[in-house]
């Protein structure tokens, strides 16, 4: 499952561009972390939203692949997110969670943390689909 | 107006590393448009699903921001995004409308589109909030 | 089509319970009404956001069922509902719309309005799911 | 602080019609029950998703009005629903809990469950405002 899900994510140009890491899989529950970069900043020059949302989509994402059958592929339907305070700080963590998984739709919420916090300043709640692959579709 | 939302959005580092341009201003309605680049792609080669969130959330900023005292920055609250089609194309347009302005909060909606279609390939509803600013916060 | 949409909602007996009526059903288009009622009021009087919801949501539910094949049933998967003003009035008109139409999923947009205003006091936008029926299921 | 959420939950009409009662508050974290209602149904005779959602919402409300001061109220700004499972059962429980509560605006996450079980048949995620009273609007 960690090879799948590192595989798939190696190919998203995104995170490599974002500078993401994956920190933890586990069956469930996905975390990666990214430091601050100020080509990805809105005008405070905080970490844009959007950048913070793609991280939060991406963990969402893995933490449903991860329960998912091996042949299946993942795809966001739609998601929420709130936006707590500024992204604020040098390393931020992201976490997905799977709050419940059925036959071809799973709900994750995520979480963003800056520096070590214990609040996050971030949350998501995201609605993943199951894809069971035609040839050429993976991850 | 146009002014504002200009000096706003080149401080975004976001925008100019997405390669985004603003392609139309009126009051309560901004549009932009981005091309396909490889390094904000998804695990199937199309444009991650955070890029396009980034630019629909600001595209809605700014049709908030335009509505606002000339003295107030907008800030996102919180967003819903739908991805309804992979983001396959060369050229994405994205819009962000202005659907009921508060005192303090401001609703919009965000659609997006590729190669000149009709049908959006994502949909957005944000709620933005009104910021008086203090020193040293604009935009 | 307008028949089992008819049907589908007569067996709704919450929507019966609010009073509710189908005022316009064409592909892809619902529009129903209700009255105020002091039953389903918020601690201010005013209408709850709860009865709004639930129209709304059925108005995008119909919707969306609109334009499904006639053996298939409808659920709502998510929904994002903005309470833009109170709902205050004594008529409500909702509308639900289809934005884009999948083979398993549609995504649609409604607005609520109150006594022939022309500016929402309410906004939703709700993921529906195609179901293909097994027996006993229908509407 | 539990007098405050008991005298403006009596205030609702739409609760008392649904048959809802407290049962826990906490600071930041309140709990609902009600039973199954075939007043309150969908068409396939489970609990109407807006009948949860009004309860999940109130309960997000009431979670966020526990952790404002005294003199303030509290307004849904907007919420997202995702309904994991048909709302089958006897008996539901539903809990609101603050995410992270700023000046203005608090973020919080609701669930509901059937009849004991374990894992939720809907999450929410809702954003409340803080009203500073005016005269004559409490709770």
């Amino acid at each position: 499952m960690l090879a799948r899900v590192r595989a798939s994510f190696d190919r998203q140009g995104m995170m490599t561009t974002l500078g993401v890491e994956v920190t933890a899989v586990e069956p469930g529950r996905v975390e990666m972390s990214l430091r601050h970069d100020d080509r990805f900043t809105q005008q405070h020059g905080f970490l844009h939203a959007g950048a913070v949302a793609s991280v939060l989509d991406t963990a969402c994402g893995y933490a449903a692949y991860s329960v998912m059958p091996p042949d299946a592929s993942v795809l966001t339907v739609t998601y929420t997110i709130n936006l707590l305070a500024p992204a604020a700080g040098q390393r931020f963590t992201m976490t997905g969670q799977v709050v419940r998984a059925g036959r071809t739709l799973i709900v994750c919420r995520g979480e963003a943390f800056a520096d070590g916090a214990d609040r996050p300043f971030a949350a998501m709640q995201a609605t993943m689909t199951v894809l069971h692959n035609g040839p050429g579709l993976s991850g």
